[in-house]
């Protein structure tokens, strides 16, 4: 025998045991079926993409996090950073798709960030876009989407934050930052606000812009003068969005934010972003915003798009945090004890029926097991009931349902158990 | 501008588009279901482990096909090529994992094969697998897990073929091949069978261990002697898995096959595959076994296993090929049109409030549209209802509904529109 390998897991991935992903899964599933009820549809792509598709979208920063190796045929992959740019290239690819084109997308994305608190290198996200429209109504339609979905979490207390990216250059230059390189990097700055605090970004723009010219942002940021910049186009639309979510009825769940900036470089219009009003430490929980020129890169023009993305596993984790994950009850209604080799075989045609009828069931495998340890596991698997079948259930055609709630045991014609656990399962 | 990048996908992987994707996901959610009923619950690991924990258990061939790189801090890191070996890392590492521990998981594997029909470098697996139990009940779930996923999928025509590893070895051993990595050798050949065909497997049989040894392997797997072997505690075993299954009512779908070898290496016992008799050549399509020595590789020593993984990739594309996949119905049930900026409000309100009743409607977001488009759009997005609203609606709080399949338009007052679609789709 070879040395053991010590199982471990890399720093910043999760193995999520039964107990925990089945509250996921329940979660996850609540999220899709609002996202549906939106008339967004499902769409996958795979996790690695060639590295040309994903590089030059995020920004230098990102782009030196993206997982990008050789494949063994010697071509230049990554991993999937987000879902927007896949999308993006879908699609470019396939021109005949219908626009505007809604989808949603689930699935993991990969970011070799250093790992903190709600920060991991895998993470689920769950994506809603339309491709094909320049309306705000496509904006307030993403942004409706995950209002609907967290409140079908039974989230209540959260608000999203809508800022413009154009908006916010239209200040930086009102403030004297023109160039584009340097506009992107005050923005990155700014986005930082919620994480690192007011003086330590002013100190971050002062390495950037000076003092004074930081100064200056920062507080336009905070008082915005919207008189100033009314008659742009893109305060109209701007104000567009929040007047549509208001008209859904979610206006107390949405507040203009220009202070709001976003990391990714393909921003170009509306961003969102959206705090958990008793957990607002952990940072966005869904973001996204109108990316108007990502599908130039590939080769389209003039195909608007907005998206909004959930990050899942942040979104759950403070839901775990808040006590605020859904109960999910695991394990099977039933476990079918069978007592020794006679049993068996009239033990496993009962629990083939109960199956049949839809009840979650098993047996336990060890069929040798005392009745005490088979009746433990059962209670171990959390179940409420075990089908006892012994010699003398054998003989009779019956076997025993023990409830192990209360204790209680009745005996029952073999061909009646499943009808019996059917009703005590749909009596709850 | 920069030149626009070429929006394309590497070979061997995949897009599904909403239409497939909806299908997809529909056959997938019936296969998790189906394994719940049978007890196993859910368990998410990473895509991405230490090469180590990966490497030397699939075989010398397989280890070769893995997605393996070094990560931005120099770590040794792979994608996974399967769902078990992860399992068994997480057995090892968890101590406290109640035994047996049933799970099943659902995710991506990827192996850098050569793409051929019905061959991916990104796939789909679908596990079920018992950790902790060497009953050959056991065995039998996993296989009834299998067979109950499939006839809820509506598919009749299957079997699954059981093999066993040990007597298999134990065959190539009375026919002179003695030496383990040859029996690996052998067993790899064989594996191909059905690929190749008989008169390939002998020449590449012939090729490794002489022509006289490899007619008398092959000769003893196509008519087995088992009363040689009786009494033989692994032809027991084998025998017991084969009985549990008929005693389920499963009897019809599954045969012994002594000449199921599989591929990976970590197997030790019983081997399963699964052919859909209408469609032989696309190969297994829910293959398995006993892999007892595997969590030894971990430190952990005697933690028996079995499982059995669900290619859905593959049974899938034989589905559509068969023509056997769910139709899905795709898209709203709803599209609503507004007329111009002053019936927005009212039809976003409308919009919110259908939705909150849990039907999945959407508006077109160019209100602008004359009402020809819209309803187009409407017709284009799979919608049987347009709701729509325009200047006399607002006036009077109404709205039209148009039946898009029928032409037939009748009024409502708008509080009355979500229960009327409601009262249709629940009609249906």
């Amino acid at each position: 025998m070879d040395t053991p390998i010590e199982p471990r897991l890399l720093r910043g991935f999760r193995d999520f045991l039964p107990q925990e992903q089945a509250r996921r899964s329940a979660m996850l599933d609540t999220i899709v079926r609002a996202f549906e009820t939106c008339g967004f549809l499902p769409l996958s792509t795979p996790a690695i993409e060639y590295a040309d598709i994903l590089l030059g979208k995020y920004g230098e920063e990102a782009d030196k996090l993206l997982y990008r190796f050789k494949d063994n045929g010697g071509r230049d992959v990554a991993l999937r950073y987000d879902l927007t740019v896949p999308l993006a290239r879908v699609v470019a690819q396939y021109r005949e798709l219908q626009k505007p084109f809604k989808r949603y997308q689930v699935g993991p994305v990969w970011r070799a960030e250093k790992p903190a608190h709600g920060r991991f290198r895998e993470f689920i996200q769950c994506d809603a876009d339309i491709v094909g429209s320049a309306s705000p109504i496509a904006d307030a339609d993403c942004i409706a989407a995950v209002i609907l979905a967290l409140r079908r979490l039974g989230v209540e207390r959260f608000l999203v934050r809508i800022g413009h990216r154009a908006v916010l250059n239209s200040i930086l230059a009102k403030a004297g930052v023109m160039e584009v390189s340097e506009q992107l990097e005050v923005l990155r700055t700014i986005d930082k606000l919620d994480k690192v605090g007011e003086d330590n970004v002013l100190e971050m723009l002062a390495g950037l812009v000076g003092r004074d010219r930081g100064d200056r942002i920062l507080a336009s940021l905070k008082s915005p003068d919207l008189s100033l910049l009314e008659g742009e186009a893109n305060i109209a639309h701007l104000k567009a969005v929040v007047d549509s979510v208001r008209a859904m009825g979610y206006g107390d769940v949405v507040t203009i934010d220009l202070s709001i900036a976003r990391g990714l470089d393909y921003y170009t219009g509306t961003v969102f972003e959206t705090m958990l009003l008793d957990l607002p430490a952990i940072g966005s929980v869904a973001s996204g915003g109108r990316y108007d020129g990502l599908l130039e890169m590939f080769g389209v023009p003039e195909m608007p798009a907005v998206g909004i993305s959930i990050g899942v596993d942040r979104l759950f984790a403070a839901l775990f945090e808040l006590d605020q994950a859904p109960k999910v009850l695991l394990g099977p209604l039933a476990v079918v004890c069978m007592m020794g080799e006679v049993a068996k075989d009239k033990g496993l045609a009962l629990l083939a029926s109960i199956r049949e009828a839809g009840i979650p069931a098993e047996a336990m495998p060890e069929i040798e097991a005392r009745l005490k340890r088979q009746l433990e596991y059962a209670a171990r698997r959390g179940a409420r009931f075990a089908v006892i079948i012994g010699d003398s259930e054998v003989v009779s055609g019956t076997a025993t349902i023990k409830d192990l709630s209360t204790g209680v045991q009745r005996t029952f014609l073999q061909s009646e158990v499943p009808k019996y656990l059917a009703e005590c399962r749909d009596a709850n």
